[in-house]
């Protein structure tokens, strides 16, 4: 099988965790006789600096022309004067999910065995370990919804944005998180605040109706701001949770940070034709760029997400992950995810990534 | 000094609460020499059962005519069966924040000397304690804006919600967290989402400005997403939160759950004449009420934010504050606040409110 992948490695760390994950991705190739073909554009600060915008025109065409896009990280102190919406972060990402429509945002995190430690939880809340998908819907909503402007003069000048969801939207997205669940542990937590908002009122709607089709997996539904604090007290009761844009934006950031090790944290954004885009959680940690510590994980995981989901080669992303599990429970781990006592032990990020190419 | 006050108890443990709390300010007023009149109505379930509907005419018509309402809790089990916004909280909250204008939410929260290991957070973090004030835009955004609704039909019905911010909705707001600052220890966070969203761009540009006239207060700006993180890694680094009607939703509660003790926590919702709203800011437990066990701390420190910013009765809220923190120190606790080893030593309502009543 012959694949082409759009590499848009940024900013930050993006560049040297990608390394690694093309390390990784060339030893899979060579196991499972796949023929990707890479090409690589700037995206984020550097083709602020290059081309003048965070997403020039053949990035864009690049990723058409590809099975997927392999997402670095962007953004960094040197873009930070810029105007939001014309940051590395912003002017990359929701660009590319609009012109791609990448509806379909998963977010896996979990609370790795021997990393407990790592979370800000208390020990006997971290003692009994958690594992979330947070499925976000990522094209509707108050990101692009319209109107969205400003108006009137002087003090009552006001700002405005439109939240806005469909039935087709809901559904769509409803349904990734329930397939999702019966893989899993059967039950899925709808996010939403139908106290409030009419968007979600028509959301616990369209949900319920879905649930209809998988009597197998047991549906909650729980306002947002309760659920910020029960993931706080019970983050193990939770196993996939269902958000709109906003929402999810906020949720899938507190569980990550849940984890501890954002390092290890990948997510998927996909349209409804197997196009995707893939990205570690985390940001580009400018503070750490360059100096070749940063952990390749969270990159080379996103690698598998797309093996699995654009490319389906399932057995290439499971094998990956194994790779990567089997570095976590030799406690070959990289400096972040180690106590001041045992840093002395970190491995970094070129021998984590040459440890999991060579347990592929 | 005379003053009149609507007391809504409403449902759960709000009765029993509340009748701590008049018996604190009984105290307060035979020694500050203070002349308060209550007028009781019901509000919330009690409201839908008694006159249904959970803010009737003369519940409303109670609270124009005092100085002040002091809010119980509502809602419960029997009442959830009932249309999102027929509900008792939505149905009575709302309204009265609308009704009356109550544009300024305050939720002070901080983690208590010797309590803790209450919160969820990791021994090391909560160690270190934190003291955080949440102001909260109370009357705008997306809650009250219009246009609200549905349209469409079939799988294109899409529903829509309005979030709108006028720069003096969020000026009123701005001045409110600065003065704050001011008096605590000089910081204010502004959150928003202003790589998404026009309001926080408007937010931003406001609070900027507001921010000129006080020289002596550091104004961070912070996105949503990531102030739900950094909460969790290092919450003693926030004083006061400055949040639109939305996130101070989220933010608050995600607050008060990292206090662990939410039977603590109050707050105060005013508009621009001094008068207002007070209420615990956990909800009305049905599980325990009628137990005598709930804990009545947060409607008797309700009582106090009342006398201090409606009545104007400095002296007799610090006063109550006061003699709040005598229980505590003294290890003087209601059951939620004990560790299973300890408690047999759980005070009940009662007594809690009897020991406070005393020490005033
Ligand atoms: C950069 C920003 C627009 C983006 C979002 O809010 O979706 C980011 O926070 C994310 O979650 O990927
Ligand atoms: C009941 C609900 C409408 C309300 C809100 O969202 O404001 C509540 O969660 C609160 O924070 O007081």
């Amino acid at each position: 099988m012959s694949y082409q992948i759009a590499v848009l490695a940024g900013d930050g760390i993006g560049p040297e965790v990608m390394a690694e994950a093309r390390k990784v991705l060339a030893e899979v190739e060579a196991r499972f006789d796949l023929n990707i073909e890479y090409s690589e554009y700037d995206v984020g600060g550097i083709a602020i600096d290059n081309h003048g915008c965070p997403l020039p025109d053949a990035t864009l065409k690049g990723c058409e022309a590809a099975d997927a896009i392999l997402f670095g990280s962007v953004g960094g102190p040197k873009w930070e004067h810029l105007p939001p919406n014309e940051q590395p972060e912003r002017g990359a990402l929701l660009p590319l999910r609009g012109h791609f429509e990448l509806f379909c945002n998963l977010r896996p995190a979990r609370l790795h065995t021997g990393l407990e430690h790592m979370s800000p939880l208390r020990a006997d809340i971290s003692a009994q370990g958690f594992d979330v998908l947070c499925v976000r819907e990522l094209t509707g909503g108050i990101y692009f919804g319209k109107p969205k402007g400003r108006q009137g003069e002087g003090e009552e000048e006001e700002a405005f944005d439109t939240m806005r969801y469909s039935r087709r939207e809901i559904r769509r997205i409803a349904k990734i998180a329930f397939e999702a669940a019966r893989g899993r542990r059967g039950k899925v937590t709808s996010v939403d605040k139908a106290n409030v908002l009419a968007c979600s009122v028509l959301w616990r709607e369209v949900v319920e109706e879905v649930a209809k089709d998988f009597p197998d997996v047991t549906l909650e539904h729980i306002y947002i701001d309760n659920a910020t604090m029960q993931l706080l007290r019970r983050p193990f009761d939770f196993d996939v949770m269902l958000c709109s844009n906003l929402f999810g934006d906020i949720l899938s950031d507190e569980i990550a940070m849940l984890t501890g090790s954002m390092g290890l944290l990948s997510s998927a954004s996909m349209n409804g034709s197997g196009f995707g885009l893939y990205e570690p959680a985390g940001g580009s940690a400018p503070d750490i760029a360059g100096k070749g510590i940063a952990n390749p994980i969270a990159q080379i995981l996103s690698a598998a997400l797309m093996l699995r989901h654009s490319l389906k080669q399932e057995e290439a992303a499971a094998c990956i992950e194994r790779a990567v599990g089997a570095a976590l429970e030799a406690g070959f781990l990289t400096g972040e995810l180690l106590s001041a006592d045992q840093r002395h032990n970190a491995k970094s990020t070129k021998e984590m990534g040459d440890f999991i190419a060579n347990a592929i």
